[in-house]
């Protein structure tokens, strides 16, 4: 098969011209004689690998030298328990934002550790609305704030950069980083897992706000201390270096469309699309509330649920890949990051006006 | 440059034949239209590839099914932490060896959760012989009794498995793993970084003996729950999946080259040829006593230090890379894994015999 269009939520579809030049280096990296896997952390030529990518991360995101930037392993699942270790004292406790499956994962993690208090929940809307801020009981006395910006199963994302005040915010922004525009400095850390906007899964970058670091409880793993970590410039051990270059490959692309303003006209484009054809077409359903829908993350439902598996077979033989939705929402769902080109997104609605018209 | 022989000692160099498979399926897998880092984790896709991967683990390294085969993120430095998080109740105490540089920091994160017992060391001897194991200091109520069966630094290596007796022997194996036959049923875990002698860094390979699932410490940071982690097929969250798929090639790879016999018959040979050269030849010096010189890392110092450069220097020119010793000790140091041809280390001792009579 050619390259197909690949709607999966997560390892998601990387730019088609980032996986050309990694396959061109993959045996002699820069006429070295060593593919990027196989060269020394610690290597000349590693280090500017790297540091190349966390300058382009930081000028794409407009992140200041006032934040730390951490290229670390084991996914936004490890930062779950890595943040409480860090940022929350014992006796102390945490503010945290319930709008789905993901929020309520770090919220579990979390609880482990100390006094988590759910200040808002999406749960009476069945996950598809975002209460209003003013209704948060959110406490001053927080050591942060958490709140995921993007639920990439529920399809449910913030318009908005919550107020949180003196406390810091901290976001989840696995799959919604770089997709456009974002005031960094509203934030205390933002971390992100790779396999979604920036790379290969086995990554998850982080941004902490320097006053933030050293702050960790006696007990915290060495490697999960972000003050180490920050310290050693994510190289405190050997960090996943392959990913590392492929994520900054992925900058470099974004560099080259633009940046995160243009991937956002892209994105908002993609996005009101897609939904403009589910609302105008009575087959197809997306129940989030219209100004919380996900930019990156497209779930909808057919009118009739015995369609399923023949409209996925069909997309499938049109090389429209991994549209089957999450088993704990059912329906499909289409992930739209960065990486999918607008033309996929045509084809996808052109594929489902076709079924509609057979089938509805 | 062409392709050059890489003698580092981690990330280390990879077999050419697995960088060129990775390279043809970069943009496409089998025809699925997709790269491997483009798959979800739990599609039919790559599921198949980590089981092969794992089934082809546990056949090369002879694992049985008494053990629990886990492919987790964060390099060996996380297992520092990990091991006593899970294997070290509070209270108890633990046994050590150590040989050098790598058990010092195994020993040093594992005293932050309990008694550490360093039961033999090699200081004595600046690192450069092992202590009988009759001088050993073990006791019986030891939690488990930890050692690194090579020292990737120092070049120390066992010629032996130590006799714990009923006490749970867990080994750092991260630089020999799959070197050579080993028996696995003597330990209760081992575990690997997989930068030397696997695949790409950003994955380590634990193997556990299912009995001691389930006794992680209350917090326990979920990710480093090796039951979690083995109840969820190394799937709790998404796993490192091209390294475990690049993991997989090299222990296809491995399978064709008739396994860790055959790779021993070679690893043997490649470091009797470069220690018998450095014996032969007064211009060149290796410490370690005969009997535990690593197959894997072999540091050597030339007769005049003053000349490190210019040795590197030509070196390089041949494409003999990466010779350079750890900042700790030294000189030079040549990593010969199972992923460096007997043609790299002949290539080797032609280059330093040359520059010893004409610099000697």
């Amino acid at each position: 098969m050619s390259r197909a269009y690949n709607f999966c939520a997560g390892p998601a579809a990387l730019p088609e011209p980032v996986l050309q030049q990694a396959r061109e280096e993959m045996l002699d990296w820069c006429g070295t004689g060593m593919s990027v896997m196989e060269m020394s952390h610690r290597s000349d030529e590693f280090v500017q690998i790297a540091e190349t990518a966390e300058q382009d991360f930081r000028d794409l995101a407009g992140i200041s030298d006032d934040y730390a930037v951490l290229f670390m392993q084991g996914g936004a699942s490890s930062q779950f328990a890595t943040i409480p270790l860090n940022l929350l004292p014992e006796g102390g406790s945490a503010d945290y934002v319930n709008t789905g499956i993901w929020s309520k994962k770090a919220i579990a993690e979390a609880q482990r550790y100390g006094q988590v208090n759910v200040v808002a929940s999406a749960e009476d809307s069945g996950f598809t609305d975002i209460p209003e801020p003013s209704a948060w009981r959110t406490s001053p006395d927080a050591a942060y704030l958490h709140y995921t910006p993007n639920e990439t199963i529920g399809g449910l994302e913030f318009d908005f950069v919550p107020d949180s005040g003196t406390v810091p915010l901290v976001a989840d922004m696995s799959s919604t980083i770089l997709s456009r525009p974002v005031d960094f400095s509203r934030f205390g850390l933002v971390y992100a897992g790779a396999q979604k906007n920036i790379g290969p899964s086995g990554l998850v970058v982080v941004a902490i706000r320097k006053d933030l670091l050293g702050k960790a409880r006696g007990l915290t793993p060495t490697m999960m201390n972000y003050q180490v970590i920050a310290e050693n410039g994510s190289m405190y051990n050997t960090p996943a270096t392959y990913s590392w270059y492929l994520a900054g490959l992925v900058f470099k692309w974004l560099k080259a469309q633009g940046g995160v303003e243009a991937m956002a006209e892209v994105n908002r484009r993609k996005a009101d699309k897609l939904y403009g054809f589910i609302d105008a077409n009575d087959f197809y359903a997306n129940p989030i509330a219209p100004r919380f829908r996900s930019w990156m993350n497209v779930p909808f439902t057919l009118a009739d649920d015995a369609l399923n598996a023949e409209f996925l077979k069909g997309a499938d033989a049109r090389g429209l890949l991994n549209l089957k939705g999450h088993r704990s929402v059912g329906g499909m769902r289409a992930s739209i990051y960065n990486a999918m080109p607008e033309a996929g997104v045509d084809a996808l609605i052109d594929y489902m006006s076709e079924f509609a018209k057979e089938r509805g």
